[in-house]
């Protein structure tokens, strides 16, 4: 399959992204209001703003894409192209004062996303992936690095809240067969195993827009990213994301958070 | 209980940060070897490179001074005044790329920390503290923040590991009892608590080096830092720590790990 989205769409992410970041950087070790949304996940000015900064400049350069977005919900989300935006992925990050939060971009076509940004703005650390092109860090080249066995494994893993009932138990499979495990998820991770530093994230009770701009930067870093029964993501996936930099290592992740016996 | 410990040695301590910082940053995000420790913790050529050049500085500047290392052991454990260090708490996130380590730099005086420094090297933070005096981050005040109720707090904890049999048990009630937590432990998350955006952190199995450092700046800060039974801490210390920005709240925490009802 191709797509009809490339540089130009890109230059304008990376516009989305340089907004976004205005607004969060302003934001970041304030003392903000902290509100509950009705998933009791905090949300706050912050977020909200950087979102809305984002989806001017969207209607503005492309009034029939669509928009899917965190906070602000979706609109034209039948189009054949379609926005999808967390102005800050890894809030409960942000209002702590860790600088490990990211702004994640996402172009979906046809279901299936082409183009994807993890942008930190405090750092100023940012991803970038486009189908069928390598991915880049910071404007060099980001490539997984090899791991053959879960033994020799880093794998990172969402808040333990994430993993409920038969998803706890997968997670604790794969955290037994693993060297080192660490709960630092969201965007951070994927783009920590981009550069070859990571070599496993499994995550469970993700949205669209918390793992859409992830598959284009683990792909063309040469990663493998799916849900755990190896599906590739889209905007109707089930949550479960699955991601390695070494295809080998994808399959043992898989089958260990399965429960089956791994081929080797 | 005074010490002789004052403004020379803390700028003292600043050299020793930035020695070690330059080393941690050439290493930082390298491809380096990792070899495991007899209990299994993982270091690098960074830990031990940046520990030896903190103590060739000591010896040549205080030679009757005892330090105390994660990396090289001790010299003159028994002076009034030891040095303790820690080139790289946080080895696992130093190794995985992630800027959340830091360099722990204590002076203790009789067994009682009272000079401590966290540094962050990538990020270029750093925390002070002095005894009796006002912690300062990159030289502006660290006030920690108010927070009266379990139900308002957000917690930080260690790795998942740190937490054998009964301390297993006593953390899942804290996690029960407050508003957020996150496992993001090591220096940094008592860094957020003296800049009042986290309000607990409770770790277990920790070494003298891992937390000798943070006494000074903790209390200096506002906040309240003992081990889970409110003793203060000192090279002898059992392991475990216990810090809030608010005693209020360090009160509610140690009772309820505890297993105690709170007296309110």
């Amino acid at each position: 399959m191709t797509s009809p989205v490339g540089a130009e769409h890109l230059a304008f992410a990376d516009r989305l992204a340089d907004a976004a970041a205005a607004i969060s950087r302003r934001y970041f070790r304030q003392r903000l209001a902290v509100d509950d949304k009705a998933d009791a996940s905090p949300v706050t000015i912050a977020d909200r703003e950087a979102e809305a900064a984002m989806r001017t400049l969207i209607e503005s350069q492309y009034p029939k894409h669509g928009i899917l977005g965190e906070e602000h919900g979706a609109v034209r989300a039948g189009a054949d192209l379609v926005w999808v935006l967390d102005p800050i992925d890894g809030t409960k990050s942000f209002i702590s004062g860790v600088p490990l939060f990211g702004t994640l971009i996402a172009l979906v076509h046809e279901g299936r996303p082409v183009l994807g940004v993890i942008d930190q703005p405090v750092s100023r650390e940012r991803w970038r992936g486009l189908e069928g092109q390598a991915s880049t860090f910071n404007g060099a080249a980001a490539t997984v690095r090899a791991c053959d066995a879960l033994a020799k494994a880093t794998l990172f893993a969402g808040a333990t809240e994430q993993y409920v009932g038969e998803d706890a138990a997968a997670l604790a499979r794969l955290k037994a067969a693993v060297k080192l495990t660490r709960h630092n998820g969201a965007c951070y991770a994927y783009g920590l195993l981009a550069l070859g530093f990571v070599d496993c994230v499994a995550e469970a009770s993700l949205k669209p827009y918390d793992y859409c701009a992830l598959v284009p930067i683990v792909e063309g870093a040469g990663g493998v990213i799916t849900d755990w029964q190896g599906r590739p993501l889209g905007l109707h996936s089930d949550g479960h994301v699955l991601a390695a930099g070494d295809p080998r290592l994808h399959a043992l992740a898989q089958a260990t958070l399965a429960g089956r016996k791994p081929a080797r």
